[in-house]
């Protein structure tokens, strides 16, 4: 059978190639997808290998610029942070690479798609749920999932198709990509314990602050420290350079996941905290109340459900559509300080800023409406609760 | 007429003494409502004060107790923070010190009452509300606001009164309470600026980090360091001698007024911003994700209604029912460290933690459901969006 | 084993009563759970032939006031109605009958747990939800859906093991109790087709309006054209008697099932819609604006969760409380008239009433607030809509 | 002065004119707004009347078009029925009519606008806001709230004025538009009381029951019987031939105005009804629960905002383009019963329904999932109240 792998070159997919042709004889076309977080030299080697391990044929998709486009754009313009917290770095690009696989396999007409995640997390239901949606005649393969092997099972079996490398476990568990890194390992298995220094894959190399500008335009970072970037992605790169050496942007997100058990993740993600924080400040200057309240509600479960493998829905579709009808007034310029493992915002310029005292500056007096029109204001607002308390009052009496 | 005053003993309610009583022939009764911003010496010494203005009688209500059981202890339960950044730290306690002097008044049956607010800032819609609610049929006045004057020329009317004071203008307005200081200033009143180091009352005077652990029981923080609590308001008191040296929760607060303008605020609330932070990941462990979901939409209409001068609306106390009934399982410590200038919480310990390994860890396989059972899961999500998609093809096909 | 048995008497439960006791040798107590559908001859029947069958305990579970108490109050209290259409009916009555048998198990230490659903909707995903809840432990057995047996081929089971009933198939698929009966058949299992008069058990015998009067007390209806109930289930039955006849409360719900698919399911529910639109009317005249706003939005989960599913979701406790806090005021009288297919609410009186022109009548001028009142109130209104498009002036003008 | 004068022809605006120019000297220009209520004949003579009043120059606006375009047609798209209940018939077409006056002052530079609203309703904040956003630097002139004259006061210096006419009161106040008649009078005016059957303009003449169908393209009204029309305006005139003489639509709105009181308003609004209710019933067949959901949620705030005066909130335009993008499959035919006061809707067809028996019918069995998938899928649903029961127990026991 024609089948399309997830293939990410590490031990569980690795396995999946050689258990599914050898043991099951299927034909294996290998798809790495990369959403920002590979070198090219990474990638090539893990073509290489690939082929070693005898997949029929390997292809690359290259989507950092589409996942960008489709849906960090998304992120930032909804100031979107799961549980208050973490960017959805990992949650979000494990959806454009299921996406990207299936979308592959369609391509070509596999007639089965298969991952190589466990039954113990969130991205079986990711890959399982978008390859239904795109493929919903293709079968669905998931040897770790459905083997149950441990590590060492894995290696042994491995070992005994002639297949042998260097399979260490590291202390922690990364994961890279364009939004950010996560970190996984003994502490974030409890509750309570947090990531040790050498545990993030970037050190803090710089101590002494330093303050940068971000310019936005129509919500979109499109330039740093007054350099433009044409691609926001090379903008976000660039954010990531400056702030990552500073240690900003690390945390551990408790939450709760698709199959209703909680879970822990450490990260790291300096560009994407600045980024959000900063496009939320600009935005309180430039939208209204409303826009920014219901920004906010429909935000809110695009993260929810982009983190929950619903990214095909299409409420999705129009709450985007929404987020970018909300963003024409959002360009500007935002300071930040960045500091040892914290950031803080200084303030922004923008021509869209409401704040202008030329409509009046808040706690001073000024010509555009009186005492009066206050009073007036405050006696309206408050007719309905008065007249509660007044009915309370008289019923109290009878 | 008999008048109450809510009175601060700053320049525009020793204005608004003098001249109601020697101008408008009126008889005030003063109100020094202390919501824990003020030492016994500071109170004595407005007592003092307003006697010497003049006033027939001043009272000093205290009412620190009440505003964290009927406020505070909601905004905890609530982890509410306007704009995702300010505590309220004055928008609460200007709701109660507007009630207070309101109740005040109704006892001592006063036909008017007045506020010196200006007619620029929320604090004159939060005072006018509340008075026409709680007192429909008293007159509210408010000669700050209505004769609009210059700080200049309230001095010389005072002066020519005979009241002769250094009413010298700090750099810096500072409002300081049990939940927080707020701190106005020329960088405020501007959309780029931050407030430098001098303008803060706490200046940062620890520089090794520590670290701290924080015992909530239902909701409530009863315990720091281990060292129990029967008030909160003693535990947030032990809180903010720890962290504030730090120089921990200071920011700025950029928001919609009342009126419809934007304003800045800058502020410090080392107390406030941890117990929240630490108080909201405690309850990521021990709630559900929708009655967290939930949670967090009715806490931010009570921190925006609150925030508006609608502390009154019946709605309000529905709402902190709600909250109140949320809080059962919220019970445990949370570990916290402290640095200059941030702090990172480290994680948590309760009876009531739902991320138990008993039930499963995330990403380790367990017993507890099989990975068949994930796979019906995905597919029965996957439902409605495969339909979805299946007859958009259709369709297209015609 | 000792198996409790979800039992209603019909086909599908009696065959699992044999196939389990003689095909997998199971121990059988039958659970028959009122929910208000059964008159007391039903019940006797349905017990004698759970024993005829082989059961070895038959218990029914009296929870018609239990029910009302404990959901039915908080969907009037939320004038709940599904898709805007359909009380609930049958979702809410299934969500009782499922926690009233896993009780029961618990109660007399079952090991496993039977429900006689098929795969094909609701009510399997109901039942077995509770049951993993309530007993974590036990065995889930379900042979209907597991079997994917015919109707025929369950009636020549039967059949082979002596048991010879008159298992006709009604036209239509009739599902009653307190809060309304469910009606399925040929026309609701396409889009385009409405149920004859035939199909409803109750016909249209009264032609000739006729006008009531219905008495709340806190959200609950405790009286019918003045004649007061201690139990509002009496209420419920009185008013169903009187509107039932009207042929009132009759529709079709289209919604999205659990898993996933649309359905159609008619109903006919004349007190359940009656009470829900009288009581919310009600509530218009005696609630705060975002009292309302809030109740509704809440209701909606409520309901939603309840239908699905999810009624030992922690949330319902905290939305209940929520709701109930929200009904002090909600007492009065409303006049309702009743006419053939549908009714029309003529009015209320209430203690509560905030209409009451004490406080200004809408177009009518008045004392309470001035014609300059409302100019300042809009003039601040429109601030920053104004403030919004002048800077949008402002920037086009560059 | 040059003045705008928002201009219907009735007493209030009558005498404005006369007054403005006379007594104030003033240069009137008057605008009539037509949104769908005026007949040829009528326009022409409100303006033969305008011109004998004094105006300087009378012009009419013909909004029927943009009012669809701008506006009701989102209302329809939202399925929008203020509290439930009410299609918002005036609200909307007051707003229109202060936009379109706004506008013509604005083009003609008129230094001053004015309305005829008394102090009492909801209309002068929908003037006010209008005028002071588009026209911020404009005067507004309200004579009837300032001078707060009685009807009978404005009759007799227009009679002094030597305007002389029949100024009858009718028994109830109409105020016709393309989305429906409002009606006011004596019982809307308390709580408790509906309108006979003489108030309603539109008198039952129908009895004999009838079956419609409409024909729904991307959301909008294209069709009715079969007859295509190119414009909805059209389509929404001619429901209305065949519904209004059947007495449907017609109600009670009990509702919050803008200035905190509680008002009644009786209409009649035969089409709207029928278009809402249907359209939001082929939405139940082609839109996912989350699109519904959402849509739901926002289009209860563009009816909330649209109501109070705020159409010119930049939110508003937000939640168009989201309403917008939700419709793509709202293709479709409804069937419609038709009968003395109440319509039944009895089904739909369209190529986008999801209920198609393609994929499975409602208590059905079916290929497209298992019995297990269910299982599995109800297990993991339950995972997270399962272990928060699970730990209630294990904190009980300690």
């Amino acid at each position: 059978m024609k089948v399309v792998l997830a293939y990410s070159g590490g031990l569980d997919t690795s396995f999946c190639v050689k258990y599914l042709t050898e043991e099951l004889g299927h034909e294996i076309h290998s798809v790495l997808v990369d959403t920002g977080g590979f070198t090219e030299e990474e990638i090539k080697d893990i073509e290489t290998k690939a082929y070693e391990l005898g997949v029929k044929h390997h292809h690359t998709a290259r989507m950092v610029g589409e996942y960008y486009q489709k849906c960090i754009r998304y992120l930032v313009y909804g100031n979107i942070l799961k549980n208050n917290t973490y960017p959805l770095s990992v949650s979000a690009e494990r959806m454009f690479q299921a996406v990207a696989v299936a979308d592959y396999a369609k391509e070509i007409g596999a007639e089965a798609v298969a991952h190589g995640s466990t039954g113990a997390g969130n991205d079986q239901v990711r890959f399982d749920m978008v390859f239904r949606i795109v493929l919903p005649n293709a079968q669905i393969i998931t040897p770790i999932r459905d083997l149950r092997l441990s590590r060492e099972a894995e290696i042994e079996f491995l070992k005994s198709k002639g297949v042998v490398r260097e399979w260490h476990k590291a202390a922690y568990s990364i994961n890279k990509g364009l939004w950010g890194t996560s970190v996984g390992g003994r502490e974030t298995l409890t509750s309570d314990g947090f990531l040790p220094e050498s545990a993030f894959p970037t050190q803090v190399t710089k101590k002494k602050g330093s303050e940068i500008t971000l310019q936005f335009v129509k919500g979109e970072l499109k330039g740093v420290n007054g350099r433009r970037f044409k691609n926001p992605v090379d903008a976000i790169r660039r954010l990531s350079e400056l702030a990552s050496p500073y240690g900003i942007g690390r945390d551990i997100h408790v939450g709760d996941t698709i199959i209703g058990i909680k879970g822990r993740v450490g990260f790291e993600a300096a560009a994407p905290l600045i980024i959000i924080k900063a496009h939320h400040l600009l935005e309180k200057h430039v939208l209204t109340k409303w826009q920014q309240y219901w920004k906010q509600n429909l935000a809110e479960w695009y993260g929810m459900l982009l983190h929950e493998g619903q990214f095909l829905e299409p409420l999705m579709r129009n709450i985007e559509t929404f987020l970018e009808s909300t963003q024409t007034n959002v360009t500007g310029e935002v300071r930040v300080q960045l500091a040892p493992y914290h950031f803080q915002l200084l303030g922004i310029k923008s021509d869209y800023d409401m704040m202008s005292p030329v409509f009046g500056s808040y706690g001073e007096m000024n010509n555009a409406w009186s005492g009066d029109d206050v009073r007036g204001f405050s006696k309206i607002m408050s007719n309905q609760v008065m007249i509660h308390e007044k009915i309370a009052e008289l019923v109290a009496k009878k």
